[in-house]
């Protein structure tokens, strides 16, 4: 099943798809959350499916995050060999862990203010997994890779001068400013796809920057779940971010986003994200 | 004002204190969360304070977390300056930020599983500051500290190995065990006190740990708010650590902590916590 969620933010209206039409999930649910998935939603979605009336207007729609608040946002770092290269770090021999704010969450083409005093802002293309049910202490990576409620695309976008140089070397400090999770545009459940087999693409200004394939990660997504699970409770609605393959600004490469960027960035079979950065203008700004 | 949260977990009560008694604060909010801060409820209860009920066999009920699940808990590494030197590092210039887990957050005396595999779970006593006004780009450190909704006692829990040595330098792996963030027992309104005046202290097993105070703070809680609010929309019931003063078993001069071993942790005038640890039976365990 592909899932989504339409409308305005915060009002947006849970919708899957049947026949290449957006059919209204809330006969099922109020929401794609962390309740719905641990109390088998997407069994109840899918024999539902048939009888669900499509939603009137889905094309005008902006597109939210094809999932509601997580729980948490916890993150895979230096998981592509040729992204820790030009990160100036050796291939990690164990999953490198950190989280994002919560509320860092946004609709894909949703605008992202740079914030303020940032100079090098970028991008970073990754597979995301949503938890279904809560893991901890998985006894293998298959018994972790089934708690996977589905995948969506995601930009971990990062301010680097905040994530490295402010922070003692803690990352979150330039991980966690408002807007910068875009995810979706949709959830793929786990039967629709090999989760090792996924190109990711990023372009900005649409000059190619990040492409490479999930099967070049370091852990999979079995084996960081399995890890992630051994020291902490995963739980239903938690977003897990898998790394970024090379291509990003910090190597040196290309220049930092700036006001007036557009970024594109796409996980195959998961859709493509667009935004435009814009200048940080108010204390509420665009992500409030 | 004195706010507490009792029953089991899960279903408990908010309470608020009135003449050295705990009211049911039902009939204002369902519960301390971060809708409630956000909505004035501190003004609200206030005001309807003279008309609680008391609640009937307070002194019975487990004590829980004093604010529902935080959106986020983002923390401040090496605020004290002799636990920098302690966790062999330098004072920081600016403060270091990582996230926890939201899901870690327990009661202030419940059991708290050693994770499995840890030989080096540790105790670390913090200022807790609990949000209770959206904060983004805050304008001074004084500014900042007017969104705070209240102050509480958290233990920090750490697993060193996780922490440091597992997760390329990347603290929250060791961070984010299932109950591994006692809170509580009491939220305490700012107007009752200065959080730069107060003593912390901790024990095991009755022998005593730390003991200093928050004046020792490099960044205070205004700096550290004002600092977060640049890179970040810190939220109403976010849960902000302020860091740990010197004492920990990372210095050497303690054992970590074993199953069977009772740790005590205190911050003045906000409450004394006591967890006994346990060893970790059952992938479900005490913190599910």
């Amino acid at each position: 099943m592909k899932l989504a969620r339409l409308g305005p933010r915060g009002q947006e209206v849970p919708v899957v798809e049947r026949a290449d039409r957006w059919c209204d999930a809330r006969p099922v649910t109020p929401d794609f959350d962390g309740d719905f998935f641990a109390d088998a939603g997407l069994d109840r979605l899918r024999a539902a499916l048939d009888d669900l009336p499509e939603l009137a207007g889905a094309d005008e729609l902006r597109v939210g995050p094809p999932v509601a608040r997580p729980p948490a946002v916890v993150c895979i770092g230096m998981n592509y060999a040729a992204h820790a290269a030009e990160s100036g770090a050796e291939p990690p021999t164990q999953p490198v862990v950190f989280l994002k704010h919560p509320g860092t969450l946004g609709g894909p083409d949703d605008d992202v203010e740079i914030p303020r005093g940032s100079t090098r802002t970028d991008w970073e293309v990754e597979l995301g997994v949503v938890i279904g049910e809560r893991l901890s202490y998985a006894a293998s990576p298959d018994e972790a890779v089934r708690h996977v409620a589905g995948f969506v695309t995601v930009n971990d976008l990062s301010e680097r001068t905040f994530q490295l140089d402010i922070s003692g070397g803690q990352w979150s400090k330039g991980k966690c400013c408002p807007g910068f999770t875009p995810a979706g545009p949709w959830l793929v459940t786990p039967d629709e796809l090999d989760p090792q087999a996924l190109g990711l693409r990023s372009w900005v200004n649409g000059e190619p920057r990040q492409d490479s394939t999930t099967a070049d990660q370091i852990f999979d997504v079995g084996a960081v779940l399995h890890d992630l699970s051994q020291v902490m409770a995963l739980e239903p609605g938690d977003l897990v971010l898998t790394g970024t393959p090379e291509g990003v600004a910090l190597s040196g490469r290309f220049p930092y986003l700036a006001a007036g960027d557009v970024c594109e960035v796409e996980v195959e079979g998961l859709g493509r994200q667009r935004q435009v950065f814009v200048e940080s203008l108010t204390a509420g700004g665009a992500a409030s």
